[in-house]
């Protein structure tokens, strides 16, 4: 590859000649300029990173596209792509979308401009054409998109169903979910595992449902409203692990003692469940293995690979804490 | 400002040509070649946001280098500087350094070959002589490096002085200290805060500061020590709010009861505060506040103000939980 000084021997100038017409500073004459350029060209001289980018359209830069890396979801998530891309000598761009579309539309349109060589986005709200538009590789991450687009996921239907059957399985007998926003696909896909399994139920109203929003300080005011309403409740599948701690604090507040009198199983798998008291039992995604995969997968199109699978979806697992009842120990035994 | 076109024009060629060029794909006869990159080079175009980082030097992009976005210190900041930065139409890009001086350099030089705009870093490894050959704008965050490299950070000293006033405050008479790691300058500044507030006290020995490392499960097993060998300890403050969390596992785990037995106060005020059973009472950071004031300060670098100040320290906040007795209610009463 041609240096700095080969473009300098080639149109018989400095190096520091050469440097100022490439950073458009100081003087040069305009005969000597052209020589600069055409030596540049001639030599094919990529200066750096930027010049490569511009010419190869290649930029070494990935994009993450999320709602809130406030959400202790995300950055775990980012950290396994950031690890795979910084060995790759990727660099990651990290955006917030906030769930807006306008947000999410803006950023696309940035990292193009920016020729950024690939896009991971998490999102509720983009439909394929919004994607289609750009010519960049991407990955849906979290929540599927569309057939055509690329993504990496765990089975959330599935994954809300085995969460009531657990339940099920130690002994509870009236079985309460709380749901995220009905905005956000995940959401409604594990509130729809819930109700295949409890539909059939004798004690199944649809009262036994309410949205606790993915807030923890609403998750408890809606609890607390839903265990007075509903004295027997022992069972509640909460739609992540910040309404799990939410339905706790609601417990706590009521008296009611967990697990002894309620049963209580998140889902994410966050590093919050070890923290709280009691832990809590989750249904626990791979979220590290998310990120990864993601990266893996975004990184075979960029460089052009056949992608064997558009598709992955990982299965969530039980990670059992403190918060729900141990099968054949009595109340009072624990 | 020039298009495509008017580059087309001037060198009597189709826009797809120039385009070629640009690319560096397809066949362009040599001649027109030339008379493209005169013509690029005499209407200054610019082609796109890679093209201008390339000629102005500016990348409408700066790094942010922190020790692992999973600390939910982190993730806070990042979104405060994303949000400014993206209000400027800048981009963030995003390194986790695990507290490696090798992988801090790495990610020095990259983001110099990528030329980003600026860089603000959280380390407690580098040296001014590391930063100094680096001629981009960096501001240090939450750690302070030199007397010459602009800064954003609390007052750590004063904010652990600030806990054990508190303790002493509510009645605690013999109080104990969790520390960080040694490598890390905030973890000793809370420690001297401590020190200094305990030193002359008849109770205070030496053994009644631990360190728990920054982990929970390391806390709680060098707590459940500590208190099992001085159990008229009736005061605790941990050097950050993880370590506060193990404190009441610790607690939990002998029986002892938080606050009535022993007040417990963190540092940080990281979301999880809220999230614990009981709630913890923390020194808080104005976290979103120090990364955003990071982030203001970097762009008046790099768009050449004048610093008025170098320095910004923040001061802490006592944010009252659950975990301190609270003054003039007996323990029982409560």
């Amino acid at each position: 590859m041609s240096t700095i000084k080969d473009v300098a021997a080639a149109a018989n100038v400095s190096v520091a000649t050469v440097s100022r017409v490439l950073n458009n500073n100081g003087y040069v004459n305009e005969d000597t300029r052209k020589r600069v350029v055409q030596a540049i060209s001639k030599l094919n001289y990529i200066p750096n990173e930027v010049a490569r980018s511009l010419f190869s359209k290649q930029s070494k830069t990935i994009a993450l596209i999320v709602p809130d890396i406030k959400n202790p979801f995300f950055p775990e998530v980012a950290r396994a792509i950031e690890d795979l891309m910084s060995s790759q000598e990727y660099t990651l761009i990290l955006c917030n979308s906030d769930e807006k579309i306008e947000k999410e539309i803006m950023y696309l349109n940035a990292m193009k401009q920016k020729y950024v060589d690939g896009i991971i986005i998490v999102t509720s709200t983009l439909t394929p054409k919004h994607i289609e538009k750009s010519d960049i590789p991407i990955v849906a991450l979290d929540r599927t998109i569309s057939m055509d687009i690329p993504s990496v996921s765990v089975d959330n239907f599935e994954g809300g169903r085995q969460a009531v059957q657990y339940l099920k399985s130690i002994g509870c007998k009236k079985i309460a979910h709380i749901r995220g926003p009905h905005t956000i696909i995940n959401a409604d896909e594990r509130f729809k595992g819930y109700i295949d399994e409890v539909k059939n139920e004798s004690w199944f109203s649809d009262d036994l449902v309410v949205n606790g929003n993915h807030q923890v300080l609403e998750t408890t005011k809606v609890t607390k409203e839903l265990l007075m309403k509903h004295s027997d409740i022992d069972g509640i599948f909460a739609g992540n692990d910040y309404m799990a701690v939410g339905v706790l604090k609601a417990a706590e507040q009521l008296g009611i003692r967990i697990p002894e009198d309620l049963s209580v199983i998140g889902f994410d798998g966050i590093q919050l469940c070890q923290l709280t008291s009691p832990e809590l039992t989750t249904m626990a995604q791979p979220i590290y293995e998310l990120g990864y995969r993601a990266a893996e997968l975004l990184l075979e199109m960029i460089e052009g690979k056949p992608i064997s699978k558009l598709h992955y979806q990982f299965q969530v697992k039980l990670m059992n804490g403190q918060s729900t009842k141990v099968l054949g120990v009595t109340n009072d035994e624990k």
